[in-house]
């Protein structure tokens, strides 16, 4: 039986941006389906009384180091962002704007955000910044901004939000396969054993 | 040249059991030294701000499975603690104690106390039961008691914990190589690495 690995993301966490980098790999070799779930955390922080680390200076201080070594095992690019944090309401609806009415265009969407955030360094809280990059990866920032003002859009995000809440979500990202939740990029190597147990 | 490993700890951290199970191997096989730092993980939370991540009931639930899954891994008997939290004031201090004033005893009572604590779910927090425990595991519980009551074991273990606070220290376990710190029993994999590069 073919497996699925829910992936709930906020393009704000650098620790989703590590898991985004590895997670499709994971699953394409364990013959996995990936379910992109954009959420909120900002929602699950408010809902679950949970908060950034980066609110503890020593451990957001620590933070940083932490996931530069994740990104040096990984050999990827990752650079902390000097505008985090990112208010990451208007990503995260055209996140799902374009998962509910242009699928084809969720993934250049995706790897967009993310490298303008946690490779280029780029403020992402200026929309004429984020209408720059969608621009320089060929999609329509018109179009995405219009999207993200429906009614539709607006509620499914808040939906995904209280469902990952009512799933026990805290924090991002979160993974869950075959009912069992995994917290963090650093619990990869959990999500690849579960998705290839029988 | 011969490394060292230096280990944070609080008996009252599940993850610092957790690490405790693996870092003696984990020392041994890399030739490297462990330095056992036992310091007071509530002292360090009020001092940095952090605080446990069961006040966060989502966080709790969840790190429980967590804990379990990573003791599966390791192969090691885990058993949330009924009484959790626990008081470890006095419980550090024996450590302290012991490890200044009898150090052939320190070995034997970290042991004692964290198999009552995290294998056997004894209620640590009444002095009785750790008195028994201490009397199982074949130390004089009133010796430890009453070293406990000695400045210079209070002060030791202040300094330790102030000390930890100034490393940048926000949690347990905490362990220290060549000047780079990592936090959690789950970067022991980070630590092996480091005790066995040049």
């Amino acid at each position: 039986m073919s497996k699925t690995v829910e992936f709930f993301f906020d393009f704000g966490s650098p620790a989703a941006y590590l898991a985004y980098s590895q997670l499709p790999r994971i699953a394409e070799q364990s013959g996995a389906e990936l379910v992109w779930r954009p959420f909120l955390l900002g929602g699950v922080f408010q809902a679950t009384g949970n908060r950034s680390p980066v609110e503890v200076p020593a451990k957001g201080a620590y933070m940083l180091a932490d996931l530069a070594r994740f990104a040096e095992r990984y050999g990827v690019t990752y650079r902390h962002n000097p505008h985090f944090p990112i208010n990451t309401l208007m990503l995260m609806r055209g996140a799902v704007a374009l998962q509910m009415h242009q699928p084809d265009r969720f993934g250049p969407y995706v790897d967009a955000v993310f490298k303008a955030i946690w490779v280029d360094g780029r403020d992402m809280n200026d929309p004429s910044v984020v209408g720059a990059v969608l621009h320089e990866a060929g999609l329509d920032a018109g179009k995405v901004v219009a999207l993200c003002g429906q009614q539709d859009v607006k509620d499914r995000l808040k939906a995904v939000t209280q469902e990952a809440v009512e799933r026990g979500v805290f924090g991002a990202p979160t993974m869950f396969v075959a009912g069992r939740m995994y917290w963090g990029q650093d619990r990869l190597d959990f999500v690849r054993e579960a998705l290839s147990s029988n």
